[in-house]
């Protein structure tokens, strides 16, 4: 994934957020969880920094939606303690597998700040702006 | 245990994931919990590694396998709150304690990457190999 | 400082980087050290990536450039442990404080993934354009 | 670089440690520094673990050979401090990149157990069998 493809997630990712009327982080890493490219919009709590970091690792790490990952990763499910694997993985949505039409991991994008709702509505307003 | 009795279940371990069409890491360790020998398989997605080493390190700390672990160290388990210990452990499947027939704890093997099922069954698979 | 600073001043070291013919990663924290924004030239070696947030942290917590820091912490220096505070601090240059006028610190940026010399060239480049 | 190549230099390190009648471990990790596939020959210190694994991961970030990486990360060197970043580096021989012949990263392999100036001859040995 180039870095300019990159910054067009963090644009649309801002943009929806201001279409939402709220602030959040965004964290995009490569498909060996590396980090490419980070903003925090004005007036995001602190403590989503390292949240959008983690959604965006744990999407690239296990190659799916956090969304997902939170449903076998949680007491009673089927995974339960894999969210303490990796150093700490989030198991609430917000962080999105991006992949190529083939299947192969491009990298992945982490939203945290607002909702988780809209942290997922964000996530994937960039996620598409992806392939676009 | 001898290196090559290790890298006899590594090898004894992939062929039972390729024989089950799977990628998986496998993470074999002593009895005293170092990690002895360690194989990632391509395309194994990489959250894998420190899970197959957690497993590994789960089942070798308290000399059982992970999905016995699991029933005790879980909300709810008569031990919960025991899987933060050790720097995490693994509450699910796929680690196994590797014992003589003495009772005695030579090591264990983890595996992670497929199924919870899978990874079992290609950890039974390599400690098989261990005493056969 | 505002968002649109943060990311003026990655554009503007993103160009210095450009003309220099070199690749590397550019962090902005805020007055309290918080991540404000980030990115990663494509080819930059990923050990910059924890290099460009550490010299970003040091110029902000120590409120000077990581280029003085490294004068008193480094063996033999009158402070010398200091690099091991805060979670593990950067004793050579490239990270710069950014302050207003009166002194007042506004934040700091870091980078790093060229030769010292280019990395403060670019953080100079980056702070001037905060000023402009 | 593919597992088979990675467990071809674990061959080529051991037979190169045996024949200098010494034990060590061998890491290797791929071009994003995540780890590929280890042994640790009977009889090695438990230290070198962490230690073979630092110095591929040194490598790997870095680009470079840890025997170079240690000649600007120790005091008085250009990056004092580049050692403390990354999680812990290693600031001797022993870690050695492993690049294309047009130069592109590959992976990186680490060896610890003996003497430093052994610890280089086996990665060398075990970096030879990659391009043989």
């Amino acid at each position: 994934m180039l870095l300019s493809s990159a910054t067009a997630m963090l644009a649309a990712a801002r943009a929806e957020a201001e279409k939402l009327g709220v602030t959040v982080c965004v964290s995009i890493v490569d498909a060996a969880a590396w980090p490419m490219a980070f903003i925090r919009m004005e007036g995001t709590i602190l403590g989503a920094i390292d949240v959008s970091n983690k959604k965006a690792r744990t999407a690239a790490v296990f190659q799916m939606d956090s969304a997902d990952f939170a449903l076998i990763a949680c007491p009673g499910g089927g995974a339960y303690s894999l969210e303490n694997t990796n150093g700490g993985l989030t198991s609430f949505g917000g962080g999105i597998a991006l992949k190529a039409k083939d299947g192969t991991l491009l990298g992945a994008i982490g939203v945290s700040g607002a909702s988780t709702e809209d942290d997922i509505a964000i996530a994937q307003a960039a996620a598409n702006a992806l392939t676009a």
